[in-house]
Parts: C-alpha cells; structure tokens; sequence
C-alpha cells in the first residue's frame, strides 16, 4: 500500500523519529515522509513510532491508499526529496 | 475528491502560502493542509498558489484521491488540526 506519514513532535524527539521513518519511507520534505509499504512493514514502523513519541504532546498522521493508482501525486516547483541525502 | 497538500517554501512566502490554502483547505499539522475540493476550485487553488510561490526555490506537493473512500487517515498521539484557530 501507498503509505505518506507527516509529524508534528517536540524538538527533542525530531531527529529520532526522522531516523526512524527512515528507515521505512522515502522523505518528501519539511516533516513528510512517503513510500510503498507491505502490512506488515508499516504495523512494526508504527510500533516502533509509538515508543519514541510522547502522545500527549506529538503528532503522527498517517494516510494509506491501498492500491497506488488511486494516488495522482504532482509537484510544483522543485522536488526536494532526493535519495542522495541518506546515503 | 481528497486533496493532501504539503509545501516547502522560503519563509519570506510562508504567510501567503498558508493564507491561500487556508481559504480552500483545512490546516492538518505543520505543513500540511488537507479536504476536499472540486476539481474547478482546486485548479482555482493552483492557479493562485502558482503566483505566489517562486518556482526556483519552493515546493508544493499535491496529492490527490478521487474517491476519499480509498484514502484511510489515522492519527497518532495528538489530532493538532482545529477549525477553531481560524475562526
């Protein structure tokens, strides 16, 4: 499924949960993330997300679309997102 | 349809950015703004975006769902989106 992640976490847990969207996800920019996952990639990514944040204080939204052709996605102006960054 | 937009852009524009969308979308978290549109008033929304933002420098990811039915959201920890902010 098409997965896109954005957060919203205090300053003191950014850089973890950047690290570990990482580790799952393409980033797209600012403090969204996006990629193809299976099921069970994205269940042990959000089980791992929801010990590094503080519920009463971050946010994680998360939107799935099953079948990716549902998805149009367009960019206008540059496209930040560059794999290069993370190598 | 659905419509998720995020945007990168130099802070020098944020405010316009923000505005804009703020008059077609609801404001989610951080960067991002999300609901629904016709496809007339999202190319309104484009259209006006485009005057705003300086191509060389900033970015605006547009996804789109044509039936909101394929799109599943889940929030984890805090829902920061609230109408109330911009009443």
């Amino acid at each position: 499924m098409f997965v896109i992640i954005t957060y919203d976490v205090n300053e003191k847990r950014v850089h973890k949960v950047c690290k570990k969207l990482r580790e799952y996800l393409l980033w797209t920019q600012n403090s969204v993330f996006e990629g193809e996952l299976t099921k069970g990639k994205l269940n042990k990514c959000l089980a791992e997300l929801e010990k590094i944040i503080n519920k009463e204080e971050d946010s994680i939204y998360l939107y799935t679309i099953e079948n990716p052709r549902h998805l149009k996605k367009t960019v206008f102006g540059q496209e930040k997102c560059n794999d290069d960054l993370f190598l």
